[in-house]
């Protein structure tokens, strides 16, 4: 598996978060892709650095006024009084209230979806970094053929087009799979594996027949984010039938899991994807701290194997999956069983 | 001035709440009442103790959905493990995701607009206790023409008809409205003095033309809510012309805000009001914590000889106001020049 890693994973380093009511401390931390990267460098795997694609990629799949507050949002929070180490909204526009604001408190209740998105001084930089690292995995990918894996951080399949949300701003699998489209892949399918719904990812190609999104993710009856990821979410307009959602029972495990994967494989088939984003989170882990399936690590070689005989041109981009003791041994395990799929 | 006191304003207090990213006191605690009731039994004001009208007419407000969710969501959040002391949203629907939710967390989100209207174990019950007050100074007023003013807490005015927002829950301005309406009112005006714009009141009747609804407040480019209490917003459908929003620039003193007081006074004339509901907030005081506005003890009695020299049916429902050494004060100031005028 060809390996696509940034030089640095620190610069967006948020301080907390806010869940259920309580300030919490935020497991989204650069911790996590150092982790990562010591799993993949023990693999034999050839490692590229990623290239700058500009903004242009990042544009085809984000609104002009969401990026617009990306990279001037820190400036005017940092102007505020009494403002928090990161922007997190609180008031929200809601159904009740769409008259577009002006003031950065409002702003943010705009543009970012929940608590969990906390932006701070180097956050649009880390993003757009992480973004980088997307397209140059599907760029190389689509040049030659060889699968790889992209070592995203922070992850992005909760950002919509407009909104961030979920540790999430820059949605990397879609930025992907778009740069794909735009390079020539007629069809393209984005898997995700991320124990939480791929709810931003859904949200972009909703009304599109060209990218097919399927999610496997915890039941959003008891899980984030609570509003969408329900099986009868299967797109709409031109894109009716282009999503599929597969929701799990807490606890599900490897066999449940796998049996689930094949069904999402099978619509993937059936969809005749050109080319397959697998959107990797490894939270689905029994030992995952935001624990709500039970994959095993041998269930994530499995699922990797399962990834690689698809067959498809595939590029895998790192999601969430947070720290535990076997976090790099899941991740290396996907990548094996993919491997070894390939031959 | 006769005057409507609850017997127990303890029953609803939130301990914090969430702005800028940080978890803070909560300005909206029991004592204000106490400020507030010291301050009218100093007068010579007659005191009643209030009626119930049992549910119909908050449920004349307020949607069924939502009045469960505020009856059953303290039990459901308070099983949650790592639950915060009071109910705070995290994950908001949005304009992205509009699916109602199952779990408390999504239910949160979906029924409270901001961080700042936390719910605790006695909130419904408090809630309910100050829309009582409420009816009962507008049922009294409407049977016998005496001005009337109603200590409640919570306030209401932040609450839309399936919303809680803003410290508040019942919007017990629109539900004294709408019972004036139900007791034989053709036409109420709710005229709103709190500092903040009246936006859940706003919504509820956005679209009526038998309820006027006049806010005046800061302007929202700078203050909460943020979203709304623009001028453009001037009512929807039947109710197209029926809102008119007089936002204020920071710092505004007396004489800017009498002048904006006597072009609301000349809308409800020109609409032709039975009666009159006075959003009574407090906060545009130039020592109000959450400054704003630059009003007076002395601008505060001529806002209250104004509203007196009204001359309609007029029940004042307290709604903001918050802790400062001339709390007390400004109320006695408002009821002092009302009852003056009206001799």
């Amino acid at each position: 598996m060809r390996v696509v890693l940034a030089d640095d994973y620190s610069v967006h380093a948020p301080s907390g978060f806010i869940s259920r009511g309580n300030r919490a401390a935020n497991p989204e931390v650069p911790e996590r892709a150092a982790i990562l990267r010591r799993a993949v460098e023990a693999g034999s795997h050839a490692v590229i650095a990623p290239k700058d694609f500009g903004l242009a990629p990042v544009q085809a799949v984000h609104a002009a006024d969401y990026l617009e507050f990306l990279t001037t949002a820190w400036d005017k929070w940092s102007a505020l009084p009494d403002h928090a180490p990161e922007i997190l909204p609180n008031v929200h526009p809601g159904r009740n209230m769409d008259i577009h604001p002006t003031h950065i408190v409002g702003l943010a209740g705009h543009y970012q979806a929940d608590t969990a998105c906390p932006i701070g001084p180097g956050t649009w930089r880390g993003a757009l970094a992480s973004a980088q690292v997307a397209l140059t995995a599907a760029d190389a990918m689509w040049r030659d053929g060889k699968p790889t894996y992209a070592l995203c951080r922070p992850p992005g399949h909760h950002a919509y087009g407009d909104q961030a949300g979920g540790f999430c701003f820059l949605n990397n699998s879609a930025i992907a799979a778009q740069h794909l489209r735009d390079q020539g892949a007629a069809r393209v399918a984005i898997l995700d594996v991320d124990v939480h719904h791929g709810n931003g990812t859904q949200g972009i190609f909703y009304r599109r027949d060209d990218v097919l999104t399927v999610s496997i993710h915890g039941d959003p009856h008891g899980y984030y984010p609570f509003f969408t990821g329900y099986a009868d979410e299967i797109g709409a307009g031109p894109g009716r039938g282009a999503n599929l959602n597969l929701p799990l029972p807490r606890g599900t495990g490897d066999a449940e899991y796998l049996e689930t994967l094949d069904k999402a494989m099978a619509a993937i088939d059936a969809f005749g994807a050109d080319a397959l984003v697998i959107a990797l989170g490894l939270d689905a882990s029994e030992k995952d701290p935001l624990a709500f399936l039970g994959v095993t690590t041998e269930g994530f070689r499995a699922i990797g194997d399962r990834l690689g005989r698809g067959n498809r041109p595939t590029v895998l981009v790192q999601e969430g999956g947070y720290i535990s003791d076997i976090l790099g041994d899941n991740l290396a395990a996907v990548l094996a069983g993919f491997d070894a799929a390939r031959g």
